[in-house]
């Protein structure tokens, strides 16, 4: 197997190499050939070639059977909106050339981190929920105009039939292997690409009468999501609310440096944690490496098929916590028997 | 002062009864003349006339001082995403017809309810957030369209320089009277319309030095607001995201049935409940009525200047809730001494 590694921006950098070590360590105790390529893309990709996907490593995406990513972001262009070059124009352009229009967030808290939330700890108590993020369509990808003027700024916020169709398939197949519930998200009572969205959920719903469907809008999933997470299974949604609703999920799993993702769609797989470049402790060492390493296993679940090493490798996560291990996100200050620790050693 | 009331649908009925009720109390203790109309939108809008905000109504709002509703939305037409004549068209132009770009949403944890909400008490007692919530412009305005094969739908997410302008200086000038931050909330690495706002908010950010700024992408907001809202004085975001993030918010109060809202702008303020019309309670008599009340108090202060008889109102709120009154919202499980009540007996 063919593995593209792009570690990408801030800790982007010292989290890959992480996952990057475990895939390694699993191919060694399973017998298993990944070779390791690397490839560049963001605000290390701008500085070296000016490009923030440079031809390269689209074709070395291309050519890969799968993508460990980092991060991306840099606060330069935070601070400065006005810049035309700018690293998120890296993934959101590789999420397109690639197809991966399906992006599966899983949000599921390790009974270890019960305490390191800000949610109490009855509320989490078995939440599991799996996101499906519309990732190539909606406002991100819709026309940006700017007046000439300067004074006036627009996205168009897009959907079209097929891409709610394709999505809702994948969601509902997977919620079949579930809890057997969906729950889609939209905002139909303003939005006219909502109602779109939730004519086409309406109609794949009655192909799939096993699986029990509900619709919510944003404003009250984003709510509800805190509230009783619990409630959900499969959850649903376009490309901007699934980026809100599932950085707010992170809360349920403990902490963003503990969230993996898994980019799917055409054939390649992307994988990657759902924390950003995080800069203000980047290079410091004391990032989570845990969302790395678990991106590492969706790989081997999702894009290579072996479930067993994938298991291996979220027990070895749950082992490492068990034991007390930590990383300062998800430290609990109200407890004595943990070790904090840097990232190479909790990796 | 001429106050019309609108009680919309659902438990907008029911609950808009008692903010009235308070105002008429207040104006019989403190020795004023309200004088009250009745107005109607919404369902019982079309159901009435055809027309989910009549000229009538308008005419009604034009010569007010100051408008009370209640909530707005059926299950009939979330469940239809086709119809085209919808009950939220009639609030989105009140709002607009109005004036009413800005819409302040203070979050307020009543210490009395430190245990109702899902987030740990410790990382609650303190918080104080308001939100300035743009509300004329954004997604929610843009044009709409859907081709003629149906299967394509867009709206269009746009700002103008003035719009933000105005909201800006707005939160700037309340950040003044408080602890002096103010957060813009914004996706400017991906969204055109988000950069013209993050530059527009840094521009005004230099008129009030004294103001600390900080600029966060929504994402990273939905994700800290339940992380530590400590963290945040007044926020400041577009229409959308501030539909999310509010709602979002209302785990912070406790419960969304407490949370009430002003919009204000060109002249008459409109106060309502952050709440929907929650059609599944409506009728039954045990909504909350509290952000009903709370936004009467709102209207006492932000209207017409009397800030004793909206701070006398806001401590019989307290003082009810330290007698352990509650409506099932606001219920806490474990909690022996507490008393759960109708909307009636609470109100
Ligand atoms: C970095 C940014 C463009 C990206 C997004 O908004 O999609 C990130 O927040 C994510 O969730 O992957
Ligand atoms: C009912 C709906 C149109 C409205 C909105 O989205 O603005 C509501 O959610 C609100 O927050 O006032």
């Amino acid at each position: 197997k063919k593995i593209l590694v792009i570690p990408g921006d801030g800790i982007g950098q010292e989290v890959t190499t992480w996952g990057q070590k475990v895939l390694t360590a699993v191919a060694a105790n399973y017998h298993h050939q990944f070779t390791f390529e690397e490839g560049i893309m963001g605000h290390v990709a701008i500085e070296a070639t000016g490009d923030p996907l440079p031809e390269e490593t689209l074709q070395k995406a291309r050519n890969s059977d799968a993508i460990l990513f980092g991060a991306i972001g840099h606060a330069k262009y935070d601070n400065d909106p006005t810049l035309k070059v700018r690293p998120e124009q890296g993934l959101l352009k590789i999420r397109k050339e690639l197809g991966l229009y399906a992006n599966l967030r899983p949000i599921k808290l390790f009974d270890e981190l019960l305490e390191a939330s800000s949610i109490k700890p009855e509320i989490l108590r078995g939440a599991d929920i799996l996101f499906f993020r519309e990732l190539t369509g909606d406002v991100y990808f819709g026309e940006k105009k700017r007046t000439e003027d300067r004074n006036t700024a627009s996205d168009l916020m897009i959907y079209h039939r097929y891409e709610v169709e394709r999505i809702a398939r994948k969601a509902y197949e997977a919620a079949r292997t579930r809890r057997k519930k969906l729950c889609s998200v939209d905002k139909a009572n303003v939005l006219e690409a909502s109602r779109l969205w939730r004519e086409v959920m309406q109609e794949i719903a009655k192909e799939y009468p096993d699986v029990e469907t509900e619709h919510m809008f944003i404003d009250n999933a984003a709510m509800q999501l805190i509230k009783d997470p619990k409630r959900f299974d499969v959850v649903v949604t376009g490309n901007l609310f699934g980026d809100i609703l599932t950085d707010e999920a992170s809360q349920i799993a403990g902490s963003m440096g503990m969230l993996a993702s898994a980019s799917v769609g055409d054939k390649v797989g992307f994988y990657e944690p759902i924390h950003g470049s995080a800069h203000d402790i980047a290079g410091k060492g004391i990032a989570n490496p845990l969302a790395s390493i678990l991106s590492a296993a969706l790989m081997l679940d999702i894009s290579f098929g072996l479930k067993t090493e994938s298991q291996r490798v979220i027990k070895a996560v749950e082992a490492t916590l068990r034991q007390g291990y930590r990383t300062m996100d998800i430290a609990n200050k109200h407890t004595e028997n943990e070790f904090i620790m840097g990232t190479d050693a909790m990796g």
